[in-house]
This record gives C-alpha cells, sequence and structure tokens, in this order.
C-alpha cells in the first residue's frame, strides 16, 4: 500500500509503532485525525509532550505521579506496613479499583523476562530492597502475574528480601467468581482443588 | 478507573478520542509512549503537526498530496477519459493496489448519509460536475460502498451527470473470488444469479 504523502506517511509509521497497531489501522486512524481542525490536532500532539515533561514516577514507590510523592503514598489513611508488590501502574489501577486494599504499592515497572532481555537490574527493586530496610514494613503481597515471568520474579524478590522479618504472600489463585466449572482451565482448576478453603456460610 | 496524573488523563482522552480506540487500550498506548525517550515523543507528537501543515488535497481530484496536483493526476500514462468516483482515499489505495486500473479518480471525501448529517453539499460534488464540464472525460465508475448510502450517492450524480455525453458504471458485484457459496449473503447471492455471466473458458 503506497500512501501518496510522505507525510502520511510518517505519521502511519508513528501510529502503526504503538503496540497492537497495524499500518491498515493506523492510517485510517491518521485520516480521521487530518480532518481535525488544526486546533484539535495541536492539542493531540501537544498531549504528550506535556505529559513527558511533567509525569514523574513517585520517589518512593515508582508510581506514576504528577509530583514527588503519589497520592497513595502520601495518604495518611493508608496502611504503609503493607505493601504490595505490582508490575506496572495497569496493576495499581485495577487493585485501587477494588476499593478492598488499604495498604501502599510498589511499581516494578517490569517482571523479569530473559527473552525480552529484561534482568533485575532493570527493575525497581533495589529500591524496594531499601524500603523494606527503611520503612517499617510487615508484610509483602506479590501481585504478579500468573506465569512463568511473574513467578521467577516473585522468587527472585523472595530470595532478596528473606532474611527480613517479614511476612510474605501472594494473591489466592483459583477458578474466578461468576465462572463455570467447564471453562476453568486444567491448571487453575487443580491448583484450586489443592488450595481448597473451609467452607463458609 | 481514576488515573493518578491529570496530564496522563488528557493523553488518555486525546488516544481515545480516535475512532475505535477505548480507554483501557489508550491507557495502554499512553503508558508505552511515557517509557519512549524525549526524542522519540517530539517525533510522534511532530508528526501529526506537519502532516496537518503540508498534507494538501488535490486541487483536480480531491486525493490527498503533499503537492497542489497528486500524482496520479500528473502522470501522463493515465487515461484522463476514465474517472472512477471514490469515497476517500483509502479506497484509491485499494483500487491503486490491485495495479488493474489506469484511469483517474475522483475522491468524494464522504457519501450523502442523512443519518450522519451529511448531504451533498458536504462532499467533493461540484468539483466533480465541473471536471465533466471542462474535462474531457468518457466514462465515470462509481466505486462506491455497496450500501444504502453508497446507492443513495450513486443515483444522486447519476442525476447531476445524465445529461452529459458519458457512459456510467459501477463495481460489479457478486461472490467473493475465493469464497464458498454457502456462506455468501442471500443478496448478495442471488444479485449473483441475476447478473450471471457468459462462460469464459
Amino acid at each position: 500500500m503506497r500512501i501518496p504523502s510522505k507525510h502520511i506517511e510518517n505519521a502511519v509509521d508513528q501510529i502503526a509503532s504503538l503496540p497492537g497497531i497495524g499500518r491498515k489501522t493506523a492510517l485510517r486512524l491518521v485520516l480521521q485525525l487530518l480532518n481535525r481542525s488544526d486546533k484539535e490536532i495541536k492539542d493531540f500532539s501537544e498531549a504528550f509532550l506535556t505529559m513527558k515533561e511533567h509525569v514523574k514516577k513517585c520517589t518512593t514507590c515508582g508510581n506514576v505521579s504528577d509530583f514527588e510523592v503519589c497520592a497513595i503514598c502520601k495518604d495518611e489513611n493508608r496502611d504503609k506496613t503493607l505493601v504490595c508488590v505490582v508490575e506496572d501502574i495497569r496493576d495499581v489501577l485495577a487493585i485501587e479499583a477494588t476499593q478492598s486494599f488499604k495498604g501502599i504499592y510498589h511499581v516494578l515497572n517490569g517482571i523479569i523476562s530473559p527473552m525480552d532481555g529484561i534482568g533485575p537490574a532493570d527493575l525497581n527493586i533495589e529500591n524496594l530492597i531499601s524500603r523494606v530496610q527503611k520503612e517499617n514494613i510487615s508484610e509483602i503481597i506479590f501481585a504478579l502475574s500468573a506465569t512463568m515471568e511473574g513467578d521467577t520474579t516473585n522468587f527472585y524478590l523472595y530470595k532478596k528480601l528473606k532474611n527480613f522479618d517479614i511476612d510474605f504472600s501472594t494473591l489466592s489463585r483459583g477458578v474466578s467468581i461468576g465462572s463455570e466449572l467447564q471453562y476453568a482451565d486444567e491448571i487453575t482448576l487443580s491448583r484450586s482443588i489443592i488450595n481448597r478453603q473451609p467452607f463458609e456460610f
């Protein structure tokens, strides 16, 4: 598909550089942008420059924030002894949306993934260790993906932190609430039998 | 989902304003952008500004171009008596990709769609009529979508142009090549029986 304008071609390349967007979709989006007013295009472009310029990483937990310390770390009503370790800010948003966690977070900004060339040094791990040394943390919840990379990262963190006097936990795994047994995958189902819990009523 | 930064929120709003992209996808894309370097973000943002500033509509056919007259209209090897009327530039690209059309185009930049408030005056139709008056056009191919809006637009154009000494044609409709009969929809199948063609071998 030969686009008859190098400027459109360039805009398509930029949109198609976003993960999961192919060139056909990118062209559709770019042509929609092209029909917008000068002001709208300016707003569109500036949103990303402004974001890059102003968004900081919270110096405590690594969450994104407009300030040096994020709103969650600053909040005095949260339990600072309970730290939930997550992969990225979307996990923070997902857990916050449940409104059932009153502790604070530590955002690793990725997980250990040798296939993608991501090692422990690329992640926000040193900072977690120094938090454990300095802050009064009593429990760390590993809330990483239930994948091989997630398990590897959990294990690495556990080995680094096991000599401190803290409890470690992970999210419970099992059959999703509302889903039918016959559609659960075998590993999840077998794990949920092994980890069966006392019946409550 | 409360995003902890108004700058990220704003970037998400902008990406989510693109057709077919929801806020969850937009957040994923924006966080990927946030991890890029300053230079990359600058290139990303500027692509759209530059495009808006430099891309023109071809004064002859309405196709997008970096110049006053597009490469297709300028090409002396193309048959200027044969004009293919299409809805937008993506249709030009699709037809060009077949390499089987040697005429030129006229891009309407939309189709008549009362539901969306798009009437004949919003489209590049006056220009088509003046092309027919001035240029030496012998055939017009209506290559619009096979929808009610496409048919309405075809009919409107035909009424406007029928008094000129030109032939009119539309793309042939029928069962797609390579597809199985049982999966063709009823209207297409019945039309392809009515419009059956002499068997060639």
